[in-house]
């Protein structure tokens, strides 16, 4: 299965519970894991979990908000310290190369690694070792993206007892009856892989969004087993604010989620006025009334598995 | 009294116990307060204390490595949301303009108090209520300062019982006797403010270090009551590192701290090796052979009153 662990919750600044925003990805069976914003204190959340920056391989950033970003030249230092030697990778808005950039240079940031800086645009789409990360632009104050993690397909599994019950002989014919196709015994046979192989299964899809105030942007690439976005106020409260700020609220992240065929939905970016005051079940109990799937509120440190 | 709390005391990066270098000042009767240094995570210690960037009106950064300063927007940002109004005042090294500005820029930074940046170099004098602080280059890898805070003096306090058992009219009379000026009474007698007036309190002294392999840099303005200063290794470690780095050992800063006529030590800057392990009490036991006056090692929230 592949982790998620949410590293910071908080919109715009942190409280005692819930760090700035971050949330690290591990897929199954990688050691190297990804890294979706990083707000400040994000390698101070690391030391509380079995992550280590050591093994950090990708970074991508939503916007450059800094309760996305202020925590970036500080992980980078402290993976650079452990003398970490695999590259790293970093996607996120034009811009970000600059910023980053003057901040290393001012501060003589020396890395031991290789880090590429790469700025990404609307439909950008990256291929990765098993999936896509396919960027979808959002609505906010200032450009803000989206990452769709589509991971690939997993093979049916092979039967292997079965293809020897058969007597197919070991070796180059097995790979072959494994992607499904046909083959020629010595004996005369014809044998069909798709009859030795099980039901491929279905790739995980999962949005994760950056700051927005229309989730439904997601729907080109709907549905999702996962939804993973901002809800960072109730309605009652949005209608209510004496300014207005591009963030979406729990009732219309549901709704869009429940359109957009979502099956289980986490909201996350939550406002410290919730936090502070006991107040956070509001925004799960709206949700719920909008949306018939699974739906939650992270808090930091909640794990997953998908 | 004025009051220090130390809200970051590692070396670099971030442990478990201590964050990276910050340390505030507040001085007596004063409810705005002084910061020196900011590294990741400043404005995360803030919320463990009575403090509050509400009322953080100066920072002073020693020099620009991350660990010193990669807390700087994210505490500026922070204070925004607060709808803070009290202007700011920053003073660092060359540069620290152009890195916080590049940031504020790509990440929309902007803030309903009046930012000051004040780019500093050797020498420099500051003059704020009721202190001086005075700027001395240090010897690190990057360009360095230290702050030496020259407390004013507070004047004797004046003895109004005995200038009314003198028969002294109150009024303006009174005023050129603090100062104590001589006056002429109405019935002729001449009367010394000196006598009337307590012996005057020396202001204190304190050296705050940045990093800095000579502590000596700052025999100039010796002594000092307090000396708060790094010392990252002890001289055996120090010795045996395979790369060097331009810090200062307990022993080097305890035999200076001794010629400069110190009074109380703190060690600050503390290598993550001896937090991790338990052996922090090295540095101290070190410090002490050759060092006569009060010497401890700083921790996170450590609080002193001077």
């Amino acid at each position: 299965m592949n982790k998620i662990i949410f590293l910071g919750t908080s919109a715009g600044v942190p409280t005692r519970n819930r760090n700035v925003s971050a949330l690290a990805l591990q897929p199954e069976n990688s050691k190297a894991w990804m890294l979706f914003d990083c707000g400040e204190g994000t390698q101070h959340q690391l030391l509380k979990t079995s992550l280590s920056a050591y093994n950090l391989s990708r970074i991508f950033i939503t916007h450059l908000h800094g309760d996305h970003v202020y925590g970036l030249c500080g992980l980078l230092a402290s993976k650079g310290m452990q003398r970490a030697e695999m590259p790293l990778e970093i996607y996120g808005p034009p811009g970000i190369k600059e910023m980053l950039e003057t901040v290393m240079k001012f501060s003589q940031l020396n890395l031991p690694f290789d880090l590429k800086i790469f700025e990404i645009s609307k439909d950008t789409t990256m291929r990765f070792e098993g999936m896509r990360i396919v960027v979808v632009e959002l609505s906010h104050s200032i450009t803000s993206y989206g990452f769709v993690v589509i991971f690939d397909d997993t093979p049916g599994r092979f039967d292997i007892e079965k293809a020897k019950a058969l007597g197919i002989p070991e070796g180059p014919l097995y790979s072959k009856l494994k992607r499904g196709e046909t083959v020629k015994l010595p004996d005369g046979r014809s044998i069909d892989g798709r009859d030795l192989v099980g039901v491929p299964k279905k790739g995980r899809r999962i949005a994760i969004g950056g700051d927005n105030d229309d989730p439904l942007l997601f729907s080109p690439f709907a549905p999702y087993d996962l939804m993973i976005h901002e809800a960072t106020y109730t309605q009652y409260d949005f209608d209510h604010l004496p300014r207005k700020f591009k963030h979406t609220t729990a009732k219309q992240l549901a709704e869009a989620a429940q359109k957009m065929g979502v099956e289980w939905l986490i909201l996350n970016h939550i406002s410290p006025r919730y936090d502070k005051k006991g107040r956070v079940s509001e925004l799960v109990e709206e949700a719920k009334r909008h949306f018939d799937g699974n739906v939650e509120v992270a808090y930091d440190f909640m794990q997953i598995e998908i």
